[in-house]
């Protein structure tokens, strides 16, 4: 049932590149307890698109402008990571609720910086936006876990691997990405946090090579990845991120338990068809998370404003999202899987 | 890009039941190029509905009040099958492109008679709502025939099996559905020749059981059909129909070439996720048509939208959903399969 | 446990073309309670190589003479299709137990003139090689239906289609294969017959297409054949036979009961291997039946053995493989097959 | 062709428990080039079984005078593995070649012992039985790495998983197991090192838990543990070893490319059947490695034998089994994982 427009949250969108274009879109037109009142970018090509496309939010190119708009109750950041802490900080200070793509920060004392003024906030609610814990499969494989059908869960195999890029983009991206386990394996880490109850880490061990970037090297990143992660409890994780897949996007996931085990996505099929002929019977591959998450990003807009709407006053209590807390987590473990790559050594949390 | 409101098409829907709400969802929010102008249904309920979950649609409890609102562009009927005949030509008469739920009609003489009359409004389109030609899998199949991926293709095996219903809706539908071939096959008659080029039907038998449902014998129908068509040109299809699946609905098929073959939906699989435990490796199946379905009938909307927009004044022709002349066919060889199966003989076409 | 020699099942191969050599070397070292004691051959260089891969088999370039021989307790017919009938009923003449490859005969008449004479020696035991019976899958699905796990079985689809042969062997083969549904359908025959409890057909109707081998035509044969088979109580089958698959031999079956179906080998996998590439994710295909059902040849032959020395006496009434009553049935099936494919009329039986 | 017995090898086994009779059965009986000369088992009853079951070995109670037979050219040690090294050694100082099921022994230093000696014999081949590499999909996926299929492999990730055992038979053989990666994970590391062209390990890092069985803490072991192998040149390989799990023996590997990658046993099937019912589609699974690997331990018999007979004097550089250096490496492998997971530090090789 749509809620009357007096009821509706407001929103206002930052940051309008591809995704940000999705947010906004879900946003304006299928979350019906939203109104998409607000978007800002610095470009004037992206508020032109938003004229168009959207139902009239008012454009600010300005991100202090947008806070300062007494119509809005929420702000959704799609911008570069190194703003996200700041800006959140900022709306925070303004008022706002908070959705904040991921990660918080490549950093854990920002990390730490944002978690502490956000404590002086207990009636916003800040998420981050590991959408994969809303993807209708993940939330599947969590309810079946919830539900005890596979005993009690203590190991998570989790995968981020993306088709190979000849084009490098990621090279390029390399001296702000933070690096492949913050850049991918951080999805991983969430989702391993998340399924397993989410216990402490308490060691870590990664290495990596460079199967096919070079380019890579001067940065000390790798294009192919893997770790475990030892946590509190006798509960393991192990992760593989890569950046050279031939066919395509495979982000999977599985979660060992007592009695049984579940597997989320493991054959990263592109649809319903397969097809037979002198090669054997094969499937396509979903091309990128763009494609693949894409209902995650829809309800995972969903699930914010519902949780706003529903607990309000009880902020990150009430989320089935990413609080700044598991965002930090995620932050300190990648973190610390990077400097296992460089160090050889296992570190210790 | 959205359109501006003066350019979109104007829709009325009618009939508001579970799949006309989806419709009218979809068409209200969905699809860039429309505007849901307009509602019809005789249930005050209904009415209620769409008042608060729809944006400001003007509503008629009758639908010739309907056809008389002249902001609207097209009509969009979600109505039982026993009306679609008459409201299509009423549709017509009064200057509206028409979508009409499948099927056109059960009866050969009324379809024609819909045609003969359509004839007379080439520049208006009418489109029945055979969805699964816009499932995105059944899509990527066509596109891929088209490509010449397998070869010429000459056999479709296909079928539309559903979910065992203990309560029997179906055997109280029995006497109104047409059925079971009628009911349910017919749409595996519209994929089948919808992948085999439309190639005209010469010849077909059915043969069927009742393997649960004994309530169906009074109607002549059955719960579980098999059938065979033959085209000219060589082609076949093999159908298959069922209500009393265990496992879930289970809509697949199947298109064989000279040079490979491909599945649409061989595993109707609930989604990603994988359970292992003591019974095996399994995944869940899609419970019934409406969820497998729900993407098909949205970019249905959205491909009728846009042909009317694209090809004014092309009436049929520019459209890929069915035509009048498309489900005029698939009732023509559903019929002919009911009485194949009532006479043990193979019928000719 | 191995048998002494002395209370072993004494056999004789007749005909070492590539299968004959394969049930040779099966019953010379893997059947536990047989002994290969002769081979039959009218060819010397398959003479030769019975002398150097068996143990010492008595050789004879004549079947009267393999007949004669007292010290062989049953005869193993992999003998051309033309001979099957009088060779069987040769054996049984000279008290020798009999297995004859598939099929009995392509002639009606001729298999119930076989069944005539064995009833006269109803302690002699005669099998007809329908090897998928002893496939492990096919079994292990025939004792999940015998114990109960899909309810009644009401409905098999079974298909046996090979990967296209440019070099038209088959082609050349039409003037004496009986056609597609008697040469490969007629396994599924069997196997619908054997999963349905053995009911009696009553009605068939089938049809079928040249996709590729023009070659076919004055044989009044298809390379692709579909066909329904109506069963007393309400049993159905639903039959593919194919020349022309790209992908491989793909042999395989489904069984719908009231409470669930099984299919066994619904995915032609080649072995446990699947590939990653740019194309997607896939599995090769088995190449043929001769690799596909290695295994059931030599659990066939097991069957053969051991159901003679456990119910000696019994005749047909102890044994798992297919009787002659059962071939009767399959080539009575097969026939009226290939009259509907020539009459376009359904054939009642 | 079967040779002339005067040109066979000849072989005596050592050992005759279930494991045992298997090999003794497939060189009687399955291997052409071979005889299975005589036997050796200090137990009555396997003696007992040997005479009923080979076909007349000559039978030893004692491995010495076993190795004193002047007509036998070569032993198989199914042997417990504390003896395996001795008797290896005894084998080939008697002139036997010489096959010994896994491991070669769990002490690095007992391991270096053998080599040692073995090289004073270079005419004399040693193999120890890593199974796994004769498995026809494991083979068939060595083979399309060699010939390019996935660029550059890099990466392993290799598993061996067992079904929970509630009698805890591996708890009470915990003591001499070595520990799970010494007795489960030694077959992945050789997988690794074979698929990866056997590059040099550099280091490794391990992690385990307890999931079920207590027990195992006095003896520092887990019965789930995961681990990471780093190798020279930049190769990399992941792996699993459980005792816990619900489904079944879930062994499988997956080889990552610079080109694509390929998986071997990713669903461990039991068969070709699947099962529909109320709780979805699913297959069985296979129950045990001594199922699993049934093709294998032939294959490897005869990749043995074929290897000492086509290569005389070339020894161990003739064979596709695991030569001695392969062993000792596993073991070291083995050994340094055990020491990682004990002292929680990444270890340097």
């Amino acid at each position: 049932m749509m809620k009357p427009a007096t009821e509706r949250l407001r929103i206002g969108v930052v940051g309008l590149g591809r995704l940000g274009k999705r947010h906004a879109e879900n946003l304006a037109y299928r979350v019906r307890g939203a109104t998409l009142a607000a978007a800002c970018s610095p470009l004037e090509a992206e508020l032109a698109w938003a004229r168009d496309a959207l139902p009239e939010p008012r454009l600010y190119a300005d991100y202090a402008d947008l806070l300062a708009d007494p119509q809005l109750d929420a702000v959704w950041l799609v911008t570069p990571s190194s703003l996200h802490a700041q800006q959140i900080v900022d709306a925070l200070r303004a008022g706002k609720h908070v959705f904040c793509e991921k990660p918080l920060s490549l950093d854990v004392a920002e990390c730490e910086r944002v978690l502490a003024e956000a404590v002086r906030y207990p009636h916003l609610q800040a998420t981050i936006g590991f959408m994969r814990r809303f993807d209708p499969s993940y939330r599947d494989a969590f309810d079946k876990i919830a539900a005890g059908q596979i005993g009690r869960p203590f190991l998570v195999r989790s995968q981020t691997t993306d088709k190979n890029d000849n084009d490098g983009f990621f090279v390029r991206f390399a001296a702000t990405s933070g690096g492949i386990f913050l850049d991918c394996t951080v999805h991983d880490i969430d989702v391993a946090r998340w399924l397993l109850g989410k216990p402490r880490a308490t060691r870590v061990f990664a290495a990596g090579t460079i199967a096919l970037h070079e380019g890579l090297r001067e940065f000390g990143d790798v294009d192919n990845g893997v770790a475990i992660c030892e946590f509190e409890g006798g509960k393991l994780a192990m992760f593989y991120a890569s950046r050279t897949q031939a066919h395509g996007n495979d982000t999977h996931s599985e979660v060992v338990g007592t009695a049984g085990a579940l597997t989320i996505g493991r054959n990263p099929r592109a649809n319903r068809v397969e097809i037979y002929d002198a090669t054997g019977i094969r499937n396509e591959c979903t091309p990128n998370f763009f494609d693949r998450f894409e209902d995650a990003f829809l309800h995972e807009a969903r699930a914010f404003v519902a949780s706003v709407q529903n607990a309000p006053g009880k902020g990150d209590a009430a989320q089935s999202g990413a609080t700044l807390a598991d965002a930090l987590e995620a932050t300190r473990i990648g973190v610390a899987l990077r400097e296992s790559l460089q160090s050889g050594e296992a570190v210790t949390l």
